[in-house]
């Protein structure tokens, strides 16, 4: 099958990758034309995936309409803020029936607080759609470390559909139903990352790590639940997995923010840091604070992530305030 | 109160720290009198909590009815394996209406597949009992990091007792109702943390790592539940949350069992290598191999580590295995 990747970036890369291992002709669009004819010549993703040699058989297009002409799936990998604006460049070239949309990117779109499924439907309409999600780092799968993973879609046609494309020795596909679920796992586990970075940054310790994690993927799923994902589906690869592998790895952008946090750089001077790289929880954690607040669910780790972001909170305080929240039943 | 800490080991000692600093009247006992007078000496847990000074006001008792005498919590923190020993000991002095038993450690008895609950009732007769669990290492809740836990009891009154004597602002004690969950999470986890040592040991990945922790948590909930405790409890502190910690830190005895067989290594020389110290999650998957054949449950990373350890399973295959379970709904 005829595949578009509608990302430079690494995550989109390495997703190429595994498919080409399977045999499908993938093409590869980004943004800037000049970066793809970069790629095509160095055969590597130097900004996003550097070191990593690019299959001969990866081909690189400008054009978002020769890209998506004739494929079957369509990747959308871009950072959650920048989607929509691809999204309206890919309008006048989608196909409904034909295209089958597999999202991977993990945020909430900041002005709307939409959803990136409901961010989709806005702008194409009616539609089928798939998430893929799960503890993956794209460094990790572009070296074929074993991986596994859920795609869920309303449609358990489409779910099976992805699995298909996508499964191998290396890359193990679960299969769901559970789309906002799984959109919002991959969504909020951003915002415990940075909590957990800051835990890091401050080197409070193993056991207040853990607990963190455990109260944040308790708050993930009474919010997921009040926004009609299912709680069974934090406990799984997309959630508690996705989760575990963010807060605990050196590759994680959004723990590296908490943990330069823990340590006292402020926001702005971390992220000019980190130049044209996004961690998408800082700005998931403004669209997870007012979904918050609209549900009225109890998400302490997500208001203090918000305080520290965008209230000035000072950090300590922030951590204090988490730790001391009094005892009760579990 | 009075309290008396049945062991001398590392997670008892750190435990009558706690309690010291609330106030508390502690005695610490231990089966071998010689060591008992040098922690006097020396105010340091040498063998097991080294680099730690210890409060003047512990006390130490070589007499385990001098010890229990006058004691409303009885704290039993000996390896699992040696903990029917000591309650035979305790038996004479043992009162059942003024006694609360505490459990501290984590395991099933060999011999008789038995829960610690299942053997203390054994052993006592009808008792007041209860559990505290969760994402707390030792020499961490000894430097007074902050730590939570959970307290579980049949008896409400009990489960509340344990977390008034505890919680402070450095220990934040929740309650609970499922013994039978807390225990089991508290064991079985440490099957799981040899399973994560493996990977590590092998130098797999975090995504596979992350997988496996997942598939982890969910399997021990599904024999946990058959075994009779409440599904929701593997998702807490005792759960995931002691999941979490033990996999991930440097400090686990289990983890680091199973990173010296990912290394190669064979299981005799890695025990003989750790002395005294004990690995609970060794002879913890014997019975949990047992526990799940009687109930049916699909234990898949159980019966591998089990195969590992007692039937001379080759790791690199036993792992492949994992990894290429056929894939379907999650």
């Amino acid at each position: 099958m005829k595949i578009a990747v509608l990302s430079d970036g690494a995550w989109g890369t390495a997703l190429a990758m595994n498919l080409i291992d399977n045999g499908h002709e993938v093409v590869s669009w980004g943004p800037f034309p000049d970066y793809l004819d970069e790629m095509r010549e160095k055969r590597e993703n130097v900004r996003f995936l550097p070191g990593v040699k690019l299959p001969e058989a990866l081909s690189f297009e400008a054009d978002i309409g020769r890209a998506a002409d004739g494929a079957g799936l369509l990747l959308l990998a871009t950072p959650t803020q920048y989607l929509r604006g691809v999204l309206d460049k890919l309008k006048p070239h989608f196909d409904p029936q034909r295209h089958l949309l597999l999202d991977v990117a993990k945020g909430i779109e900041v002005d709307s607080r939409l959803l990136i499924s409901e961010m989709v439907r806005q702008v194409l309409g009616p539609n089928r759609y798939a998430v893929l999600s799960g503890p993956s780092h794209a460094e990790e799968v572009s070296r074929r470390v074993p991986t596994a993973v859920v795609a869920a879609s309303a449609n358990p046609a489409d779910a099976e559909l992805v699995q298909q494309l996508f499964i191998n020795d290396n890359f193990r596909v679960y299969t769901g139903s559970d789309v906002v679920g799984v959109e919002l796992g991959g969504a909020l586990k951003n915002v415990m990352a940075i909590a957990a970075g800051i835990i890091d940054g401050m080197k409070l310790g193993d056991n207040p790590k853990a607990a963190l994690m455990t109260r944040g993927i308790s708050e993930m799923g009474r919010l997921g639940e009040l926004l009609g994902g299912k709680a069974q589906t934090f406990s799984g690869l997309s959630g508690i997995g996705d989760l575990i592998v963010t807060c605990t790895s050196g590759h994680s952008r959004n723990r590296h923010v908490g943990e330069e946090l823990g340590r006292g750089k402020r926001l702005p001077e971390i992220l000019s840091s980190m130049g044209m790289v996004v961690a998408e929880g800082v700005t998931t954690a403004r669209g997870a604070y007012t979904l918050a607040r609209r549900t009225g669910a109890e998400t302490p780790i997500i208001d203090e992530i918000h305080a520290i972001l965008y209230e000035d909170r000072n950090v300590p305080d922030a951590i204090r305030n988490l730790m001391s929240r009094s005892a009760k039943p579990e």
